[in-house]
Order: C-alpha cells, then sequence, then structure tokens
C-alpha cells in the first residue's frame, strides 16, 4: 500500500461527504481479511481529512494497546503490524498516552499542535518517533473506534492534517471530528465482524483437525503423517495453480484422508507382520468407508475430504481401488493426494518398513509416474521439492 | 413486531438522513440473526420513507424470489417467513411482475399508483392480495438490494408512502429513491455477512458432528445416542436457566463425552459379555484420555467437551472415576452430562443388557440422586420429563 497516497475529499459538500462515507462503510464491512480491513480503514480515515500520517491502535484482550496499523506518506512508509506471525508490539492503556486517554475516556481529542500540549492536560506527546525519524509531528485527530454496544474496539490516531490545495500543514476541522468519528464506528463493525469469522474459521479448522487426529489415533506410528500430507497436498495444488480457496480447503480436507481406518479392527490395522490376501481386502474398505463417514454434507471441505477419502487408492493405469478408475477420472484431489500420502508413507518408518531417504522416496515417485501416480502431478512434486523438504523438516 | 409502527424520518434535513443512514447502517451490519436482520431492514426502509407497509424478497440460490418479510401497519401484520423451519413461497423472476422487473434490470421503480400503470409498461400489479385483505396499494418504491460485487440478493418493495404530518396517502419522492437505495446496499453487505456467519457456524456443528459420529463409530450398538445425550444436556441447561451461549455450546459438545473410546481396544469395547477387572479399569481410562484429545483448544465448544469427556463418570458422592470429584467439585457440565449419559444407556439396549422403559429407568434416576447424580439437576429432569419424553421419540 505504499505510495497508495491521500486524495482530498476534505473540500467537497458536506452531504457528499455522507455518501462517501456510506460507500467506505459498504467496502469495510463486506472486507472479512482483517489485514487487509485494519489497513483500508486508516487510509479511508487520513482520505477524509487528508492526514499526512496515522496509526491505528487495537484494544487486546488483556487490556493493552497494540501498534497494528502506521501509515507516513512523507516517510513512505506503511505497514500492517497484525496478522503477519510477528509478536506485535503493546502499550499498556494510560490517560497519560494519547491514544490511551482517548480509550479510557471514550471521548475524541483534537490537538493543533502536539509540541504545544499545556502541562496543565493530564496527557503528553511521546517525541520518540519524531527524534528517531526526523518527522515533525504536529496537528492530530484521535478517536475512538467504538461499536454499536459501546464498547472501544480501538483508536485511530491521525497526524499533520494537509490543505487540500496548497498541501500546507493546518490543523482538523470539527467538521472532520464528526465524520471520522462515524467512519470509526463502521470500522468497529467492521472489525467485530471480521474477527467473528475469523474466530469461526479458525474453530472449524480445529474441529476438523481434530477429527483427523481422532481418525489417526488407533493408528500408533504414523505420528504427525496427516499435517505433512495436508501441508504437502496444499503446497502441490499452489504450484499447479489451482484456486486459492481450493487450496484452503484442501490442506484440510486431506487430513482426513484416512478417516475410514476407524472402520477397520484393530487386528488388522495394527498388525505387525504382513496382512493376509483377505486382512489386506478388508484394509482397502477404508477408501470407500472413509468416503461414506464423510459424505452428505453441504460444506466444501468435508465434500472434499470425502472425494479423497474415497479416491486417494487409485491408480493413474486403472490398478487401483476401490473403483479402478483411471487418468482423470481420477479427481484431482485424489491424484494430488495420493503422491503426498505415499511419498510421506516412503519417507516413514512404520511397523512393516523402516523409513526410506528423500533421495530413495522421490526416485520411487519417479518410477511410479504415469503408473501408479498422475505424470502431472509428479512433475510439479519435483519442481517444487526445496518446499517438500522444509515442510518434512517441520513437521518431523 | 407487530404493532411497531413507523415514525416519519421524511420530512427531517438531509445531513440529518445521511446521519441516520449510518447509523442504520451499523445496526444492520452489526445484526448475524438473519430473520431479525430482515425484518429490520424492511422496516428501517419503511421509516425512511413513511411507508404504511412492505414486502422483502431475497433471490434464492436457484434463481427465484422468496417472499421473506411482510409488514403492512394498517393491516396489523408483520410477518418473517424465512428461517422459521416453514417452506417458504417463492415466485419465478420474470420482468412482468414489479419486483421481477427489479431484479432484472437493476433499476429501481418509483410507482405514483400501482392501479394506473400504463399498459405500454412491461409489468403489471398484481392485485390478488389487495383483492383478498380489502387493502388498497397506491403508491410504491421498489428498489434492488446489490451487494459491492454487484450482485442482486434481495428486492425492498414499499408501499403506501404517508405524509409524516397529516398521514395522508403520497407518492414516494426522489430523495426517498436515493436514500433507500443506500439503505439497500447496506442491507444486502449486512445479510452477506449473517449469511456467512451461519454458514460458519453450520459447517462448524457439522465437523463436530462428524467428529462424534467418528468415535462412535466402532462402538456398534449406540445408534443415536451421542445425539440424544447432547439434547437431553441442553435441554437440562436451558430449564437450569443457564446462559443461551453455553447451552448451544452444550448441545454439540455433549456428544463427544466417549471420545476418548477411540483409544480402548476392540477386544474391550466390543466384548459381548461382562468384563474383567482388568479390563474395567482399561476401559475407565476412556474419560481421562477423553480429556486429553480435546484438551488444549481455545474455541468454547471443544473446550466444554474437554471438561466433559473428563468428567461424566464422576459421582455426586465422590465414588466416580477418574479423579473421584465430589458435589459442586464436579463442573456442571460433567454432573448434567452424567443425568443424560446415564438416563440414555438405561434405556437403550446395550450388547450386554436389554433397555429399560421410562418408568424404570426414571426410578433408577430417582434412587442414585445424591449418589451418583446432582440431586439438583435430577430435580430438574423430573420438571422437564415431557420434553425428555418428546426428544427420546424424535430421535429414536
Amino acid at each position: 500500500m505504499s505510495g497508495d497516497f491521500v486524495v482530498s475529499l476534505a473540500e467537497s459538500d458536506p452531504s457528499e461527504k455522507f455518501r462517501r462515507l456510506i460507500e467506505v462503510g459498504l467496502a469495510l464491512t463486506s472486507e472479512s481479511d482483517l489485514s487487509t480491513l485494519l489497513g483500508r480503514i486508516l487510509l479511508e480515515a487520513r482520505r477524509f481529512t487528508c492526514a499526512d500520517a496515522g496509526t491505528l491502535y487495537l484494544v487486546t484482550k488483556d487490556g493493552r494497546l497494540q501498534f497494528s496499523v502506521v501509515q507516513n506518506d512523507s516517510l513512505d512508509h506503511s505497514e500492517v503490524l497484525v496478522g503477519n506471525g510477528s509478536s506485535p508490539v503493546t502499550m499498556e492503556i494510560s490517560p497519560t498516552s494519547i491514544a490511551g486517554c482517548v480509550t479510557v475516556t471514550g471521548s475524541t481529542l483534537n490537538i493543533p499542535d502536539v509540541y504545544e500540549i499545556p502541562g496543565t492536560c493530564g496527557f503528553h506527546f511521546d517525541r520518540s518517533f519524531d527524534l528517531k525519524s526526523g518527522y515533525r509531528s504536529r496537528s492530530m485527530l484521535v478517536v475512538p473506534m467504538k461499536n454499536p454496544k459501546g464498547k472501544i474496539v480501538g483508536v485511530i490516531q491521525l497526524i499533520n492534517a494537509r490543505c487540500p490545495g496548497s498541501g500546507k500543514d493546518t490543523a482538523f476541522s470539527s467538521d472532520q471530528e464528526e465524520l471520522v468519528l462515524c467512519l470509526a464506528s463502521q470500522a468497529a463493525v467492521a472489525l467485530d465482524n471480521a474477527r467473528l469469522t475469523g474466530d469461526l474459521r479458525r474453530s472449524y479448522a480445529e474441529a476438523i483437525h481434530h477429527l483427523a487426529k481422532a481418525a489417526e489415533y488407533r493408528d500408533k506410528d504414523t505420528g504427525r503423517h496427516i499435517e505433512r500430507v495436508g501441508r504437502y497436498a496444499a503446497a502441490i495444488a499452489g504450484a499447479m495453480g489451482l484456486p486459492q480457496d481450493y487450496i484452503s480447503d484442501l490442506l484440510l480436507a486431506a487430513t482426513l484422508h484416512d478417516i475410514g481406518k476407524l472402520s477397520i479392527p484393530d487386528c488388522i490395522l495394527q498388525k505387525p507382520g504382513k496382512l493376509t490376501s483377505d486382512e489386506y481386502r478388508e484394509m482397502k474398505c477404508h477408501a470407500s468407508l472413509g468416503g461414506e463417514i464423510l459424505a452428505g454434507s453441504e460444506n466444501p471441505v468435508l465434500r472434499l475430504a470425502s472425494e479423497i477419502a474415497l479416491s486417494h487408492h487409485e491408480h493413474w493405469d486403472g490398478s487401483g481401488y476401490p473403483h479402478g478408475l483411471k487418468g482423470d477420472e481420477i479427481p484431482v484431489s485424489g491424484q494430488i493426494c495420493a503422491v503426498a500420502d505415499v511419498f510421506d508413507a516412503l519417507c516413514s518408518a512404520r511397523c512393516y518398513k523402516s523409513a526410506f531417504g528423500m533421495q530413495e522416496s522421490c526416485e520411487i515417485l519417479k518410477q511410479e509416474s504415469g503408473r501408479h501416480f498422475s505424470p502431472a502431478v509428479v512433475d510439479v512434486f519435483f519442481r517444487i521439492k526445496d518446499r517438500i523438504s522444509e515442510i518434512r523438516e517441520e513437521f518431523a
């Protein structure tokens, strides 16, 4: 978003501003990705006020203020600091800081020059950023993000209002206070919604994960097999250029490929030696039983998981089970998971065999390309061999 | 909502209307219950225009228009027709009906008198409702609910604008067209969000359900045991006055109470006769193992499920397992599920016993109140015995 400079709306007519505010509200509330949303909130607030810079703080669960977005056009800097894996910087909610004061009181602060805050005010401006960067903060408009229940979920801090025409430093107007406060409320709702959606997605993924673990529970020596298969499958699908939604679904769905093993008796599943042909026939039922256990769902992950459970033992040349499908009759999810599953099994020690090395396992995949496996999938696998090795080490 | 008559906003100043529009947008986008949301959308649209009546249509997945909300102040009628279990009435999207024409063209229709639509228009007004009810439809403002992607998800049809002062019939103004169109866009976003949330909640519940079924898969003769236990537990919690969120979580979590049985070998789990004391000791491990399998989750359903798996075999007098907890040391979820689980087991035939009748099962619960079971939970159980019988029949 660096270089996405602020275009003025500061001088347009009042009802035009409200129209724009509604439009922005629509855009915000239909955005469900948290990082994108946060960056957008601050950018839109700056657009309304022609502000050169700004910071967005979120109130954390344990009651602190988290630096979540920083933007500064003069310094050509724009960064979203949450949801990217790094551990975010937080500060205490104290009425002695500007953002802290707004969080505590719930009231807007509109300060013409932060270097001229009277000593009688309870709060003061922290100059450390200016000293480090050479930036000169002057005017500041700081508003709470209050949701409809009246809870403050964050603070928008806008820095250095500019005259739309001349670009000169100016103060924030009281009209702008109202607009930004309105925008901040819309942002709070959008944020609540994005978090709710995120929580539900995580809960869902976690339930699927438990389901996969449960299925694996009796199959003592598979370790982190299901996780690796999910990762390998998603990496392959990514390199094949399949859509992002499909990849996310596959990451979860592939972990359920062996769920049908729940229906296989201990005496077969946990047998240390080679299976008799009768036992092997029963073992093979896990594919169709897995398909059945997961069948009949309306949700995309479970539908895909059912397809994979059913088809991950089909062979490209038609010699697999349960249906003896051939070539592209096998769903692409099954083609991918066959490679991911067998590769991981080859690399792992099992009760009936020791582990092969990376080299040897790859050799076997190559030999079986066009026989057991889809040649296209094996090709992609070799193209991303480094990524595969990384996953193998990460989930060892 | 009947009697919730429309108060005028029709004559207030323009920027006041926009402020109100933003407020309404906030309220709509923070509402995640679909029925409540739909009723609210139509009511707010009528408030902005002082409309006596209205209909909200949704576009269904198979491309029809569904009568979703009807409101009519003069007839004192207000009804939300979706999400209440009844099968909703739909009609074809045809440019010959008023709502159909708006859906097809994506343009607003503002009609002064629907009885005076010129024959040259492609659409006409269907008088059947007026003939049946004695109502006289006159002015009509019909706008598409378009989401930010440009997709039409529904239609708002407002009927009979009134002068705010006199209450006399009038036509809808062009100012009102713009406001309602804006509101309809906000409503479309709110609707998309509510549906997304609903879909995620259902997917989540479904994944938990599959997890519970998987756990039960090897335990051949339990039939719909887990579903009944979930329902009984939720019914008891409801009658105990526990919070609604807790009850919803319990309904799912209770179904996972026996997930630890995944770790019990076939030879014990499926043994037809009585278990030896060694076997029984191993069988009892399913409680602590269940607690472990589900442990470490951040999501409330799985946390509760872990608590239940661990505590549903504790006895009120301290004679249970795994920890020999006593009285209120046992989590309330465990106290409830103990009653629900044992009652259902008593009423069911198992490989080691035949089914008891309702009467006999209740007798046993009563005897064990204060010994095996919490007396308070048993009391509540007897208070809702009729509801329990209904569940028993419904999930037989």
